[in-house]
């Protein structure tokens, strides 16, 4: 048969790169593990109306990029495209809220989104998640930025800053509607793409997502709609900002891309890739969504984005050194030392050190392939006359230095050595 | 709006049983990486095919058990219902293996299957699955075993034993499907339920499959169809085995439920739940899906039957206890807190120690409601009276002792008191 390819979209993620997802998630657990979060796991497809009732049936995302499919009962499910929305189901339908305690949850899981594949777009790709749930106030948004700079610090990010917006109350975001509307209203009709001419009709904010670069206007500020309460909240976020220097800018034309913002809403800007990460504060999805009063916060990291921006413009990070060599290659050129190398093999692993051997005797392959194959940091060579004299040839392979070592010894001497 | 429930079969993880996955994954990952597996993330669906030619089409996951949908270019996809053919794909398509040596690649990944819900079956559940490509022979064979063991071991389950299998050559496994058509045939055909039946007409072999109870005949055994190669291949793994001290039992009539496997198979048994872990050699997967001549072995273990067997007959398992409470709680209960607080905080976590704190002021809550929630080992109790006072009064909510510490003081102390 003619072996089919992957998916048009998807991706093969295999070392080395698999192990940079690893050890990002690694980092990226821990901190969140100090920070008292805890992970969830929701099911790959949903339902369709909650992603519909949950971000917005005009969205793009529900309007053109869902994987939908019915099952033999004709029930409608969706491949998830984001991760809120399940988070929102799971944490109501295990009512996982207690009282008026904040719950702190987050989300590694893959993401489907039918998009025209291109650089940095893939159909199905992978994010983190974090949700700050049933936590008012300008605490809590802090403490959500606070978490952003922290990852990104510990992923060894350097000159990120935020963008910031708060996009108010109820009152202060129609007013914004209005207004955006009488501005497309006013001039712009005519010179909107073919895409916000329909986002005109349906859902005026959703032109601001246009992919086309530039809008032919220009976007109102929130600055000016203001009312008391958002400037007293930006005052206060503004002084904690910077009291504990977290690298700022207000952007007042800032708005994200989904239906369920309210509040503050940000983004963390870098060199070259505006939107590695993106977030902000959800007051009234868990209400609109027909449980509980619990105002919330979160943002999620696209990790493919996250590794694109390391290898173009950090490509000497941490993150990208992998040593996928092993500690110790056992060579194995007579059948009766496998005896040996699987009890010597047993011990070294109780060390924590990767060891690996020959599982074929194969005489005629030469040591420089697989010290390439390999790339052990010691090479240990067992023939039969090295059982005989009992003394085994132990080579380092990065310095080429070459040790003679007593059978009995060799466990010993490897720990000592490498540990 | 109402909000929908999960979909029929699928299941909702969150604390403390995500935190019961992500400990088996961490202990399994470390086991791996000493062993040089490395990891492998594939694409979640993949082309029809690849799962109709590699598992055979006759078999129920194929035929009865996969979610297909088309994309917007009528392209038939399939949620993968297994790992190894798409370990194959990805293999093949990224030239993976190099000459002759081995690859040891490992995945843990979501399956797909559509099955009648019930207990310890579920629609969408989580893999562990190994696979050693490029690796012929006896040595393999028994490394992969001992990977079983070195993992079920690292995983506190104790009283595991070992069913093997050989299925020999081709004309082994030819002579075995007459034999088994002839037994059939000559007495049982009426007996069969109406799935084997339709087995029984398309694939015989897929009998063995029934998933009701008992079969209305004895299966024919391997034993008796052994030629000189496959009695020499169980001698030498069986000196093997018994001189590495791994348990085991022959079981003739063991076959597994997929098309592809060729030479050993194998299960692991546990009290009360008889497939926890299966797996086996698929020799000609990659050369009859169309690449490449190369031996394999594998096995995948299922974590949600992992769980519910600790849970049902390890209760007492070191893997299910979580301690999802924080190390120190601080309580704020005046707004000039929160400087120290998040400086303390910060200080502390770069200690590994697990924060948090209240984010609204709320003075009227219960200490105890607070310890109830987060299960603090330390609650630091910050009052406007103790910042004047200079100093904080911190408890160790377990053995409810009580200290007043200087504020300069906090940091050290508590880092002290718990590391």
């Amino acid at each position: 048969m003619i072996l089919p390819n992957k998916p048009r979209g998807t991706q093969d993620i295999y070392p080395p790169r698999s192990l940079v997802y690893q050890k990002i998630q690694q980092i990226v657990i821990e901190i969140l593990r100090k920070n008292n979060y805890q992970l969830i796991i929701f099911p790959t497809f949903e339902a369709k109306e909650l992603f519909t009732s949950s971000l917005g049936s005009t969205t793009d995302i529900v309007h053109k990029e869902m994987y939908t499919f019915k099952d033999r009962k004709e029930r409608v499910l969706v491949l998830r495209p984001e991760g809120t929305a399940s988070t929102v189901r799971l944490v109501c339908q295990n009512k996982l809220v207690k009282e008026d305690y904040p719950l702190k949850l987050y989300y590694w899981a893959n993401m489907f989104r039918y998009e025209r594949p291109q650089k940095g777009r893939r159909r199905e790709f992978w994010q983190l998640g974090i949700e700050l749930i049933n936590a008012p106030g300008v605490f809590a948004d802090y403490q959500i930025l606070k978490l952003v700079s922290d990852i990104l610090q510990g992923l060894g990010i350097k000159n990120f800053d935020f963008s910031l917006n708060y996009l108010g109350n109820n009152e202060v975001r129609e007013k914004y509607k209005s207004k955006l509307k009488k501005i497309v209203d006013e001039k712009f009709v005519p010179k909107l793409c073919d895409d916000c001419k329909i986002r005109y009709e349906t859902n005026p904010l959703r032109i601001l997502d246009c992919k086309e670069e530039n809008l032919p206007f220009s976007l109102p500020s929130y600055e000016k709609l203001w009312d008391k309460e958002s400037i007293d909240y930006v005052k206060k976020l503004t002084q904690i900002l910077k009291k504990f220097g977290l690298p700022f800018k207000y952007d007042y034309r800032l708005v994200r891309g989904l239906d369920y913002y309210t509040g503050l809403v940000f983004e963390v800007n870098l060199g070259g890739e505006k939107t590695l990460l993106g977030g902000g504060r959800y007051d009234n999805l868990y209400h609109e969504m027909g449980k509980g009063r619990f105002p919330a916060i979160g943002f999620a990291i696209g990790i493919e984005r996250l590794v694109d921006y390391l290898e173009n413009f950090q490509p000497d990070s941490e993150l990208l050194k992998i040593d996928s060599g092993v500690d110790a290659f056992f060579l194995v050129s007579d059948v009766e030392a496998y005896s040996d190398v699987l009890e010597w093999e047993k011990k070294l692993k109780g060390h924590s050190l990767i060891i690996d051997y020959n599982l074929e005797i194969r005489k005629a392959k030469t040591l420089s392939k697989i010290i390439d194959y390999y790339q052990p940091r010691l090479l240990v060579i067992l023939g039969e006359n090295d059982l005989k004299v009992k003394k085994i040839l132990i080579k380092d392979c990065q310095n080429r230095q070459e040790f003679l070592v007593e059978k009995e010894k060799v466990v010993e001497w490897i720990v000592n050595y490498l540990i």
